[in-house]
């Protein structure tokens, strides 16, 4: 163990392993984790190289052996429950996604909630056994989160009773879906479906797209691998072009919209019960956001405090660089973030766990603010951990460009969630949707409950100037219950502004449209500071939770460092809103450094409490040893460009050139 | 020609053309770019397989192959001009370092500069014909920015007249030097110099590290790659571990300082003689700032205009992407930072050149502000251009993640601008410790010269909060030398702000030292207004020497985004100062509105103004004829992953799989 880290673990005021649980939702929990990992991580058959050094078709290659592997022993184990299969794969792929995760994640779970029982028979067992692996084809070339402008055709033709599915344009071609390109033999096919001369918009239909046994295309099918990418190189994600491929009228799932025989269209009950799928995903997505800074920040603080780098005072010893107040100021608010989120995710999975409890008794109320509230929620955090990430990994110095670190991959694998499932400004201008028509109904003298209960005008008139001059003088910026306070309010005060900002706009004769897309940055600004204000808020009320003094008091700081750094880089808002004053911004300046001086001793305790294995973790910078350096010239002798001592570029190109100068 | 990008073409305001020729510094210039552009592009020895789908060795191997037809090919045309060198360079290896940067760029110059000429005639003709190939080795694993912390030693023997360069730890192994693992048979190692049992801290050593004819590393040198980074995969990032190696008094470069044969040690004359160095790399860095936003914003503007979604008025054709106010919102900003970081380049391209003539004739005194300036400027340029690759890249929705975009690329490509030449924080507080400087001069009634002459007293005084009140009102924020004001006030208000931090630390009894750190976070946001306003001034006064009347109208209305866009980001400055007023900063984000309006229609003439060859930006989508979807396939379809229609994994693990469940 490195003597420094040692020494910092020795600082610590709290108990580490209770905060793990708290982290984990329960000393059980904790438990089962640990157990769940050290299977995977004590069994020889999920050894892997480093992909790193390896090219991205060993890469595919490695992940299906790992993969074929985790099937195999969730059967042994008897492993069923989503969150532990869940938690098993994340051990098997260590921040990784691979190519069986549309086929666990979309196809099997799509075919339970929209197939009939025939299908289920016809389709769930093969798949479940692995004869069908599937993928779910949606996002085409040209068109993503518009799904209405998908132009992938499901035409009826009932003198067979068969689909005929075509791919008429380029941009028609079926783009992304992981898993597609040289995995998957089915894949379920979102395409708009025509009978009888009408489209009756988007449907799903299972497509068979290889050979069962030799695992060809099909005909009519061209399917393949789209190329490179920033990161996802486990991934096949692929294309799919359709030259009018009949499938059995049977293959279009069925449990809600029906097509007869003869080409009758029937119409599903309700759209609204999708809205609960999305809901869970986004809500996992915001957990993902908490995990990517939980392991980004254990690497950036665990190597700052191994690192010692130049000088405060001349002569003196080289300082740990967490001891530079930039450092900390750079560190300190992402780790303060990866506690918000983890909050917020836990959050969003019991709402969504109750609220399914409520619909399965057909109470449907609670679901379009939580519905507004995830996509909100789901741009909000994954901006933000997008930026953090690369704060961390700069925060490295030079190392943080070596893979080693395991930074740069943490990067590229997170990143597409800022575009997958909902586009992050597509889904803050449905957050903003739901605002103004919130803001309407309170205007229009209704009451409203649950998260926008401040857009109520009672709550409202305290944001009037001559209030807020009064309440800025009064609010106490030490105590966390008043910061909540301020960022309701300027939420209260941007979400006003978008709609004023609607409202000239319709004035001045613009469509109700272009009134909505020349308002849109004030929407998104809107929307924006709705779900910092719900960030803050559920910070403040897990705190309310917490008993241990100990873990309370550092948790304390920490949501108050979170508050007010957001305070302090959105301070145009409040001061403009007037809930600040100068002098205050001024204060707030001065508690900020506080709290990062309160922070430093407990600094290696709060990532240590993330408790991710280093396995997990695989980086050379986050190592729990804190033995950096030795590692790091240990893998760098492992890399492929090594394995020679002199390469054949030098026989090739370098040593001919002399003759030629 | 995609009929879109043709609409927009023809919607252009001014003459592209004339556009191009002020940016690349007059026709001349943009002539002979584009005569060396084609020497390269016409050329088939340097025709190449996309990286992207080679091995990380195959990448190397092409990169070596190309580089050395490159030397051959600028003897054969007689190109010796450093500039010229460098835009070939960029053709034969568009957007990628190469393994022969760092002897193009670092050996070779630093012989130059300081060898002598008994040293000259030894090493240099020899590595200018490629016998001997070079890097500079100064950053070890465990030290970067802070030079005297190096730990590698150079010990003179007297009785044999030698140096024994040794790596004591670990830590001390040089790590990171371009070319240094596979490529380079010689070294300029940077070493602490002891002799006669004194240090005399870091000197520069020639150490010949590889066989000149097998290319075997030498006796006692454990040279080879650090493995793959975020990036650069083209370059062998090296490392190299000295195990006592002796090299000949001789090969210590001397032109400054010197050893004499009984170990006598003579001091250089002169410290600042390398600064111009540096002003000068971190001149060339701003302008791949400038670079890097030029590409990133050609891609997604011209995407942009190609891709539609989604509908604006329902039932209606789904608009341009580019016709989304939060697109615009986006893009503008960052192709008016483009434009901006051009200008800054230009201008401390400029400033360098006039500055080494005065240094030749023993003129020494603008250098310190220009150092202090360039230090600042290139970390914020870089910091801005970093997010706002991604700002560009995430803006392509999903296609931003794939390879075939080139976003990817150009942002793993640039990041290390961040670190390298000089860690971004660091180099703020270096600005930072010339501004604190400054003040203290102006305080103490020192009349200052030149950028820093805001700090005067004279000047001082008007931000008085008083005053500024008055100002405020006064404020024009459509007009740009009133913009420029602002954020000079704004600068001398965050340069007060820090100083006053310090004070007031030193006042609680704090060492100067200590008061520094406890006021880094003050100082960097100084730092950074400082740079803000100076790039503000140098857009504005850049427009004084526009004469075209439609140029000039639309270069006015970037500068004005640029302006109040960096107003909008840090409207709590400018509240809090007193600067701005609420209303104004409602007007303020109404007129950015305007101007995004405004420069709609020219968006793809003033990106087509950077004169991009497709060749050399190498995106799908930011293609030139807007063929956007059809070249996106057809790469996709070259992806290594579609050589086979069965991918061998799933004969070794799926198929198998199947009998085990």
């Amino acid at each position: 163990m490195n003597p420094d880290i040692l020494n910092e673990r020795q600082k610590a005021t709290f108990d580490v392993e209770k905060l793990t649980n708290i982290l984990n939702g329960g000393l059980e929990k904790t438990k089962r984790r640990r157990e769940i990992e050290s299977m995977v991580l004590n069994d020889p058959g999920f050894e892997e190289e480093d992909p790193n050094f390896l090219s991205r078709s060993e890469r595919y290659d490695q992940a299906v052996r790992k993969s074929a592997q985790m099937i195999l022993k969730l059967r042994e184990y008897g492993i069923a429950d989503p969150e532990e299969i869940y938690c098993y794969k994340s051990c098997v792929h260590p921040g990784r996604p691979d190519p069986f995760d549309l086929h666990l994640g979309m196809f099997l779970p799509t075919l339970l909630n929209q197939a009939t029982s025939e299908q289920m028979d016809r389709f769930f067992m093969p798949a479940w056994n692995l004869e069908i692996i599937g993928t779910y084809a949606q996002t085409e070339m040209g068109h993503g989160t518009h799904l209405r402008g998908l132009e992938t055709t499901a035409t009826y033709d009932p003198a067979t009773q068969e689909f005929i599915l075509n791919s008429p344009t380029v941009s028609s071609i079926k783009w992304w879906p992981g898993g597609l390109g040289k995995t998957s033999n089915h894949a379920i096919v979102l395409a708009q479906l025509y009978t009888r001369g009408n489209c009756h918009g988007l449907h799903a239909f299972i497509v068979p797209i290889r050979d069962m046994d030799t695992h060809k295309p099909l005909p009519g099918i061209v399917v393949g691998d789209i190329g490179p990418k920033f990161g996802f190189n486990e991934v096949d994600n692929g294309f799919l072009k359709l030259d009018h491929v009949r499938i059995p009228r049977e293959n279009m799932l069925m449990k809600y919209a029906k097509l007869d025989p003869d080409g009758t269209y029937v119409k599903p009950p309700s759209a609204k019960l999708t809205y609960g799928t999305m809901v869970f995903i986004r809500s996992m997505i915001v957990g993902e956001s908490a995990r990517a800074l939980a392991k980004s920040s254990t690497i950036a603080i665990r190597y700052s405090v191994v690192r010692h780098q130049s000088e405060i005072r001349p002569g003196g010893p080289e300082p740990q660089i967490l001891d530079y107040q930039t450092q900390q100021y750079k560190l300190f608010p992402v780790l303060a973030m990866a506690y918000a989120f983890t909050f917020v995710g836990q959050y969003m999975n019991q709402m969504y766990h109750r609220i399914t409890g409520d619909i399965n008794q057909g109470d449907f109320s609670e679901l379009p603010e939580l519905h507004a509230l995830s996509a909100g929620l789901k741009a909000f955090t994954t901006w933000a951990a997008n930026s953090a990430i690369e704060v961390c990994r700069m925060s490295c110095g030079g190392h943080g460009y070596s893979r080693s670190s395991a930074l740069p991959d943490i990067y590229v694998e997170f990143t597409p969630t800022c575009t997958y499932e909902g586009e992050n400004t597509v889904m803050m201008l449905q957050t903003a949707r739901y605002l103004m028509k919130s803001y309407r109904q309170a205007r229009a003298g209704q009451r409203l409950h649950g998260i926008v209960s401040y857009l109520n005008e009672s709550e409202h008139q305290r944001i009037q100037p001559q209030l807020v001059a009064a309440r800025s003088t009064g609010l106490d910026i030490n105590d966390l219950s008043s910061l909540v306070e301020i960022y309701k309010l300027r939420a209260a005060t941007l979400v006003e502004l978008a709609a004023k900002s609607i409202q000239k706009e319709l004035q001045h004769k613009k469509s109700q449209e272009d009134a909505w897309n020349n308002s849109a940055i004030d929407l998104v600004r809107a929307s924006d500071a709705h779900c910092h204000y719900v960030v803050v808020k559920l910070f403040a009320d897990k705190l309310g939770e917490i008993d241990a003094a100990t873990i309370h008091s550092v948790l304390l700081t920490l949501a108050r460092l979170y508050a007010l750094h957001g305070i302090s880089n959105n301070s145009g808002d409040f001061l403009q809103a007037g809930l600040l004053n100068g002098s205050q911004m001024l204060q707030i300046t001065t508690c900020i450094k506080e709290l990062l001086s309160e922070l430093r001793p407990n600094a290696v305790a709060l990532v240590d409490a993330f408790d991710i294995h280093d396995r997990m973790l695989n980086s050379v910078l986050g190592r729990y040893d804190g033995n950096v350096y030795e590692h790091m010239f240990e893998w760098a002798r492992r890399s492929p460009l090594n394995s020679t001592e002199v390469h054949e570029s030098y026989h090739k190109y370098l040593k001919p050139l002399r003759s030629k100068l």
